[in-house]
């Protein structure tokens, strides 16, 4: 990675790569950044700004190249090489997210799913397995997993990130409501939906 | 809404809500920036940028006072007025966001649920009836529904959007992994969960 981008750039990026896809697949050859912004209802100047600070930039009044902009964001945002992860609850939400096919095109291979419901250990969700979460710690080692989807509801949550990171694995993808503590250096996304809904509720009152 | 706040601060709030309602539930009297700041990853100089945007302040060295804090936050984002919306896709990650019970917290009401599926009209999830989707038109007329989740396959996305706009909706919150598209005034949000995991994959790297 260059240099660190902020966190607001980051999350906007991939939204940049998903249209430069949508826009590869209908065989288009630029797109320009004004473009871009009616798309995600970000201000053009924003995405102008976002695409500099990954040292890219298109052509004057032309626009950005779109295989070479796709090949470009695809590098940075490192979505090529594959990171193996663990999947935790087999729940509804853990289900929806192992069957999500859209995640291979960012780089996100869950390969293995645990539970502790016995009727659900040995089941196969497409190609992945589960296996009761007590096996975790070993597997974890075994494949070298270093990420982990949680998807356990929230009274669970800190006590399977205390036992994961004990493994070994350096980030955690939280979906439980709750917010998870971890030590330095590990990294935890908590993914709060019912905090993305205030924001979608919020615009609608403006 | 006493100002336009950015996106980022907005999406930032609900957050620190729901630190201040843990705190609450523990009985505590007083939070401070810097505890925000720590349990977030976010700065804390962002944090106190983000609380004197929506006009509160706290006590120089105390912090800011739980209860009012906590207050505060509720009327500025509207969390105690219940929001109705339908929810239309009762596949696994619709029946996830069906069930989880996070929602209430932050005005969501998901009052009915629409498929296609023969097989699933007239279920019930909770509450919850799933109604065929030929009837989500005059169900949103008939209950003065607003807003609509979507957790149905990326290719039936933009036609559903299409079909519920005309149904009066003018808020969607769109689980499908494709960009929606909407005639102005419309809000959509694009949920992205495959964009969520590159930010955390990033961090990973860095």
């Amino acid at each position: 990675m260059q240099k660190k981008l902020s966190a607001p750039t980051l999350r906007r990026l991939p939204r940049y790569y998903r249209i430069v896809c949508e826009y590869y697949e209908r065989g288009e050859e630029y797109i320009r950044s004004c473009e871009i912004a009616g798309k995600l209802d970000v201000d053009e100047t924003q995405v102008r700004k976002d695409i500099a600070a990954i040292n890219y930039s298109g052509k004057p009044k032309i626009g950005f190249n779109i295989g070479e902009f796709k090949f470009h964001l695809e590098n940075f945002l490192d979505l090529s090489r594959p990171k193996k992860a663990f999947l935790i609850g087999v729940g509804n939400l853990g289900l929806a997210l192992a069957k999500y096919n859209g995640f291979s095109n960012y780089g996100l291979d869950i390969v293995a799913l645990f539970d502790t419901d016995p009727q659900k250990i040995g089941l196969k969700v497409g190609e992945k397995e589960v296996f009761h979460v007590s096996e975790i710690v070993n597997k974890a080692k075994q494949d070298n997993i270093k990420i982990v989807v949680l998807a356990i509801p929230g009274e669970e949550a800190q006590k399977m990130a205390n036992l994961v990171i004990e493994a070994g694995i350096k980030a955690i993808w939280n979906f439980a409501p709750v917010d998870i503590e971890v030590p330095g250096g590990i990294i935890v996304s908590n993914q709060d939906l019912a905090a993305d809904f205030v924001v979608l509720s919020m615009k609608l009152n403006e």
